[in-house]
């Protein structure tokens, strides 16, 4: 009975791979990456960016798990783009991903154990979960990038929510500053 | 400017093409159609099912615009799949999609009036909306079955679904029947 | 069997959701649009069109048929793109179509009436007709707009036409100017 | 501006990429082989067959150039699905082919020649043609066993008319039987 | 410079979102992952594996860094199928993946210590590469299972494989037969 | 049993248009061509070189044999992207393609006649292959140039490896000359 359960939970992930980025493909982006493409992304990034730091104080072992489950409850909640996140309180849309948290992780003995881990992200005192935050943009950024250098256009506004965007590591702003002179015309 | 208003409003419905339908895709569906295609789908399955009714009291116009305007919010809310609406209230999906029909309709001259069709879909009593609601559900099961026909697996949920479904229209439920007799390996 | 014969009309009418606009498809646009996208987005944008006008002389009723209707036949004959229509007389593809129409028509009790709407498309007299004319090339310019907006090229041709075209409402022609002020670029 | 010509005809073809099979894209098909794949895999199977038959008579440079050109008209007319071709009187196809045909291979010296061949495939006395028109048929139904193993359904028609088919040499109906036999369910 | 090059490290690592798997793709499977879309399953199945085995040996931090680089080399190697490594020595595979790894790592600061783990992979003596191991396969067949549950056909092979498999894990056996019973028509 | 190989044979060759050329795929080109796309692109090129050379010591149908069988060994080996073969070793690659086209034209009768012009392609002293490997050449970059005419970027390695190229024939330098010219932004 809980094999059974977790056996559901593994094949349910696996519908992270059909779920697209919706930002992108609102916006006609031609091959839409998946969460799933987009969450691998952001675990590579947070080792990175752990690595790069070379901050004793940050735990590695936390930050990939968070990493990895940052969007996990979009395989049920779906990835809301900006356009539904004005119309849905935020209030709503925190409720519905603890809920599906609380429901995916429940068939692992320390199911708790990583909600809390997924519940820290908010928590903008927790250094793991201010880096995880980084990763997620920087990784969300430099697939804009690899769009617009493949010839995808009408994306400024990613560029423009990262200008105005507070960067909890120096490290991760200097990253996004090297990233945006590397903008097809920036030159 | 209303005209730049209009002119935002046609680029943004063209977003529907774009959009999938999540039901499908998260199941697996190798070519998942369009919000777009579904309610072509819709818009034709309605003309269709009026004149095979004969029933004076339903008006054509009417009908045909509620069609049109049945699923207009999801080019902002997205199709949320029913794992979503399991954790987002009712009430809350609903208030969200009058916000962005009230917005979206906004530019044009009648907006209140389409508004207020898109809201009758809601009324049990309205002939007019009973249909359309019965031609929303008919055109899911036909591409099911396209589905189907085609080797998709793994869809039972739509016609159990269905099955347990009070079709406003007697002449709705034959076609329904009719369908599910085509089932591969139904018969 | 006449309910026979409406399932199998309902079932074709899928189709167009997996044919795709060829103009589009020939000149390597990424994710082209189905037929049926195209056609809803007719649908809509001949909706705000009367809306827009408010001229008390159009039958709303009667151009959102029309509208639905105007690309029926490609279920059959598909999508023929111009390179094809040089090649193929007129004449023969509008035999071709009506052919079509005619057989799909068939099965609905009204489907006389429809088919009259859909030849009246060609009389350039019914006021009907030429605004639906308007909505179908406005519709693919605003889709060239969207292609162009995300990163596409090669699609001038589609411009140079529709600025040779005489739009039948000045509206129309309106929207078109704004539509084309709006192409990268073209400040 | 010889060379201007062929260098528009060598982009032209290209096109042939894009353009999707429709037959199977109207049934359903997930991932529908393009002109060109098709028309790749008619050239290898011409090949395959020369070789089996060993007859001396079959000119192997002749049924090359045949094969590779059988479907060239198709990036002007496209690839017309069975319904639409019930529609558009062959003599007229034939007509819009043969013009295609001429257009494009005018820039090459030997053009004159390669649209012989092109039309020697309607010659049902010559070996060569017989033996292409063949070829064709293997491929259609090969790629047709492929998408079955691979779990596409609803493609019954496909080998229902191969079974009518008069195969023109007894190797080729001989492949054919083979190829059913391999069909999931078949045996 | 160091900067630069970490900026073209994970610009790089995003090339793994179009990668597909070339064994589905072969197959004819539609909707073929990417390589990143599996290597974040892989990550996902070791944290679970991890967390069920309650195993204290089990260094979690450990496995979930190999897991994430277990397919690494793959971004400049491609995911080799059956059929290439048949004929490609294991040696020379082994060489190419390891001169990848040490390429790409080499911006990181603790590169040589990622790399050491991405090498302990093949030690079959390392509890941990075990598990990591296990995860990969374990994987791969939710994702073949979740195929089937879609419709795809003509995967036996990769059941069969698994059939052979010696599991590092009795756990992992264990899953693997709860996922066999699964399949469709294995009832 | 002969018989059951060749089936096999030309049941494997279809997996070519499923194989995607990799250098588009890994710079984020939308709509990657098959190795069958390709490859028919190469042997049409091929006629029209023949063609246009007018040089009677080239043996047409030599030549295309040759294009057609030049990319076969990929339906095994797959086509491995520059970042692979700087990490296999030529030879074991040049290795793993003798051996996969060996096994492959087995079950032809002149089997042995058709490998020995697939290893002709890399004689530098023969005509024919020389014609060959210019028209590969050529094909990529008319498929280059599409991309960009489309919209596609980041492709000037493409333009810069054939900038160094030593063209076989004076009219494949020309053409190549003149595609240049055509490149989006070159005039």
């Amino acid at each position: 009975m809980k094999m059974n359960e977790l056996v559901e939970l593994l094949l349910e992930i696996a519908t992270l791979k059909r779920m697209p980025r919706t930002g992108w493909q609102m916006r006609g982006v031609p091959h839409v990456e998946s969460v799933a493409d987009h969450s691998y992304g952001v675990v590579f990034v947070t080792l990175a960016l752990v690595d790069a730091l070379q901050d004793e104080e940050l735990d590695l072992e936390k930050v990939l798990v968070m990493a990895l489950l940052h969007d996990l409850a979009e395989v049920r909640v779906t990835d809301l783009p900006v356009s539904a996140t004005h119309l849905i309180p935020a209030r709503v849309k925190r409720q519905a991903e603890l809920s599906a948290i609380t429901a995916l992780l429940a068939p692992l003995p320390s199911g708790e154990r990583w909600k809390a881990l997924w519940q820290e992200l908010d928590d903008r005192t927790s250094p793991e979960g201010c880096l995880v935050r980084d990763a997620d943009k920087l990784e969300m950024i430099i697939q804009c990038l690899r769009y617009e250098q493949a010839g995808s256009q009408g994306l400024d506004e990613y560029w423009q929510s990262m200008d105005r965007r507070k960067w909890h590591y120096a490290f991760s702003a200097e990253l996004y500053a090297r990233l945006k002179e590397m903008r097809p015309g920036s030159g």
